[in-house]
């Protein structure tokens, strides 16, 4: 049997070396047009920060490597340019010697990959604007801000690559503007979770331009001078010695195309659960390739390392005889963004309404440990669908334990946990680590919440109801400190440990939602309230510091006359 | 509804709290002996190490606190000395007044905790002696080390609190030495991975007395000098103006067995899955309770903080009508011992062969996130069952990272994972955090075990086998300067760029095993062997590192003749 493989970044190698781990009989040649292979694209950003010294490190394999270990022929400088799926051939070329010739294969796995996407932008062209793909690229923007002692740059769109790209040009000492013509950073989470980012490249002094968009680019053959934002007639020009342009990357499909593949609703290539495509002896893995929503199993797209792993190597255990069945993605991601974590799984609440779940919704805040330990705040938004009540998906954002806290809650998502599932968790228990984990709450809350024992309502929906004009009692159960600080508009004070005594104060029959900052004092109120007859008592998720965080994400930018 | 509570540390707490969540009309007292309630007592090793400044940080809330938030009576300073479990009630001693009051309740709840084992040595209670269970011993050891100005100190016992005491210790500047009775410290590890814990107290200048006893503790009046360890006739003296007492816990059974209720084979209270005891009305909550094992359903007693608060709420849910129940437990733990995490769910080896599984071992080294990031070495000890190829249990020990895998695989283990699970798991993918998750290669490596197709040989059952006399050709596939450094006894050199073409070298028709230094080349080595058409061929699980970390944890002790 003959293997071809077109790419040799993540699933192109992990499928050479799945399939050579299961028979030594397979002939595996693997065609790359450009010179590094294996490499750790989503290290890069940290090479050019410097956090990383060398490429070398994110560049640790080449073909000898390969050649010893798994006896795979790996042939960089050469670009498929052609497949003829009918002879089972394709057309290469010899980027070295521009020689092409025809090679046979019995299995052709394409992983091709992706490409930045390019805007069709005056000046895009010119020195000094990069994209974030490969090593080459890395080297290149490392060279210009060496070179030309970068002092000022502006980083198009705010989504994974844009922010790690901006934390570590910020950590060069260089002044970073972000351009993001949505709302907010990371734009594929929650409003109310993504204007927390915002916040935390703010608080780095990162000059953050959301719902902006880039005119031009500015300069000259010496190279970038700036960035027009806005419109050609009312806009502002950011200098910038330095454009990194992040507006996302587009499956490498030429190939495919030409062969007759079919393309998947994400416009990706549609592939079965081993990596098949629509036209047989040819395999797509990787980021080229369709994945499927674990939960629901709906085709979905989204190109990162990890799926790309997992995709190479069960296409070449499938092709070798192997099982290996590919079982669906939750987008299980994370970025860090100066000090916090940044991570999500599953849906977003505006994606499981896309999706028509009938959702709850919860803001938990929690310290990740201990605070007399040094815990910092940990926000967890989490989504369950009330009919099941299974977990849909998470949002995670804070300084530590990010990670772990979406690593569980992914994998129990996995499993088709209950949201009264993860109360039970035996998880590790320790003031250094975690005592009663942020996951436990998050559980107990939200299975109250869909039992009907403690509702809960989110700020967004605190603020419809009211503005549809529903009567809402309001009750603030904090002290007088924290109310003086800030607190919801048109909300009564009563404190907790007031609040037997007097909740003749309030009307038993009205809509009720009782809040305190961050959300389990306003559960203790809500349970009195409840227990005493209140007939219609939810808690605001997250408290008063998730209401003004939301207020604050909800309110319209300030017009640059305001300025 | 009247409830009584004995008890008021996590677990008596969460039973009041949740009963009252519940429910406005019940009456809830709670008899605490003490003066401190619902403290962190895993925190105070912390208060001592100074880590944490001060005791109230590990004791935020009072009675007036409980009497405000939940309407709970919190009674300090009283103890429960007898129950009447036919007329349902209790007698009480206030400690201050000394006067004796009965006191009715509809539902008792003991949550009387566990007492630190006190052996009867002599000089056990010379001052500066202490055991560590609650906030008045933390106050107190804290006071002997800064009076007197503590240099040197004796920790009897190398468990949990042990590990903590000599770490927070050496904190302060004070010279630990452990006395340990049995082989290791963390002796409810397997002994190949606890010996990583003895190496990193001896990193830090730990004395670390293993297989030792005490045999008296030396001191006047005016405190403690030294501790005697070994045999009276062939000992020595530790000198130590500290002693440290931590050989473990019991739990308190007094007025539980004086209401005659049944006690488990754990020698803690049997109750049933909402806390439930033998004697009606009568609950137990928390570390006085049994628990069971959540993969088996046999019962099980570990004393930690995340099952006191689970049953307590549990309990507390039950009694007013809730339907909450316990699932049982894995014992996960986690211990930080000076730059480790130490951590375990389920079974170890040694507890699934007693148990008498069928099992896979492997041991997996990797570092927790890309080393080009500052990765450090995790080590994953993962036990499957052959016949349903499900997870038991892990041990994990790293720098960094050992939480979170051992929370994603201890809810693997819940939801019944089987090993070939963990591949599939959409982690959280980024090289700040982690690129292909040693969980994932912990799933793919004992798969391919069970399923025949990589098996794994653990450095124990190669030296059994060995020793039992059966010929294996062992085959170092590393290059020739890591086998400079170190080898397995008797084993043929052929790395691996030259296995295919020396193949011929080896017996095909032999036992086979094959290693590297941590594993993952080992494995590639046993696939081109196997593939070319060795009958048997296993991997050294862990590689030679594993191979001499296990040397020298089972070589014998240096007897006193060789120092």
């Amino acid at each position: 049997m003959k293997v071809v493989i077109v790419g040799s970044v993540a699933a192109g190698t992990s499928a050479a070396a799945k399939a050579r781990r299961n028979t030594e009989t397979a002939q595996i040649t693997v065609y790359e047009r450009d010179h590094d292979i294996s490499y750790s694209g989503c290290g890069l950003p940290y090479f050019v920060g410097g956090e990383v010294d060398g490429i070398d490190e994110l560049t640790p394999r080449d073909p000898a490597w390969f050649k010893a270990r798994y006896n795979v022929d790996v042939r960089t400088g050469h670009e498929v340019t052609a497949v003829d799926a009918e002879a089972r051939t394709v057309t290469v070329r010899d980027l070295t010697t521009g020689r092409t010739f025809v090679d046979g294969y019995d299995e052709l796995v394409l992983a091709t990959g992706v490409r930045s996407v390019v805007p069709p932008l005056a000046g895009i062209d010119l020195p000094g604007v990069f994209t974030v793909r490969n090593p080459s690229d890395a080297r290149a923007i490392r060279e210009w801000v060496e070179q030309r002692q970068v002092r000022r740059a502006v980083v198009v769109g705010a989504g994974y690559i844009g922010l790690e790209m901006t934390e570590q040009l910020t950590r060069r000492g260089i002044e970073v503007t972000v351009v993001e013509a949505l709302e907010h950073a990371m734009p594929r989470m929650d409003t109310d979770m993504s204007a927390r980012v915002d916040a935390e490249l703010r608080r780095n002094e990162v000059d953050l331009r959301l719902s902006t968009r880039v005119a031009a680019i500015e300069g000259d053959d010496d190279g970038v001078t700036g960035v027009r934002v806005g419109s050609p007639d009312d806009g502002d020009t950011v200098p910038a010695d330095l454009v990194i342009v992040a507006v996302g990357v587009r499956p490498n499909l030429e190939l495919a195309q030409q062969a007759g593949v079919r393309i998947g609703p994400t416009h990706a290539i549609a592939v079965d659960r081993q990596g098949r495509t629509s036209v047989k002896h040819l395999w797509a893995v990787g980021d080229v390739a369709e994945s499927f929503n674990l939960i629901t199993g709906e085709p979905m797209w989204v190109p990162l390392g990890s799926t790309a792993n997992k995709t190479g190597r069960i296409a070449g255990d499938a092709m070798t005889g192997g099982r290996l069945e590919h079982r669906g993605i939750l987008g299980t991601s994370i970025v860090r963004v100066f000090d916090l974590g940044v991570a999500q799984t599953g849906f977003t609440e505006e994606q499981a309404r896309a999706a028509g779940y009938d959702i709850e919704v919860l803001h938990n805040i929690k310290p990740d440990r201990p605070e007399y330990l040094g815990g910092k705040p940990l926000v967890i938004k989490a989504v369950a669908d009330r009919a099941s009540s299974r977990l849909l998906g998470a949002q995670v954002i804070g300084a530590s334990g990010a990670d772990k806290r979406i690593d569980v809650l992914a994998t129990a998502i996995t499993f088709g946990a209950h949201v009264a599932d993860l109360f039970h968790l035996d998880l590790a228990y320790s003031p250094t680590y975690a005592t009663k984990d942020p996951v436990h709450y998050t559980g107990m809350a939200l299975a109250n919440a869909i039992s009907g024992q403690a509702p809960l309502v989110t700020p967004a929906e605190l603020d419809r109801r009211r503005a549809d004009g529903e009567r809402i009692q309001v009750v603030d159960v904090r002290s007088a400190k924290d109310r003086a600080k800030s607190a919801v508009p048109d909300s009564v004070h009563i404190p907790l440990d007031q609040l037997r005594q007097r909740s003749g104060e309030l009307d038993p029959n009205l809509p009720t939602v009782t809040y305190c900052n961050k959300g389990v004092t306003g559960n203790a109120g809500q349970n009195v309230l409840r227990n005493l007859g209140f007939s219609d008592v939810a808690n605001l998720s997250g408290g008063n510091q998730n209401y003004q965080q939301s207020h604050r994400t909800r309110a319209p930018a300030p017009s640059r006359a305001d300025h």
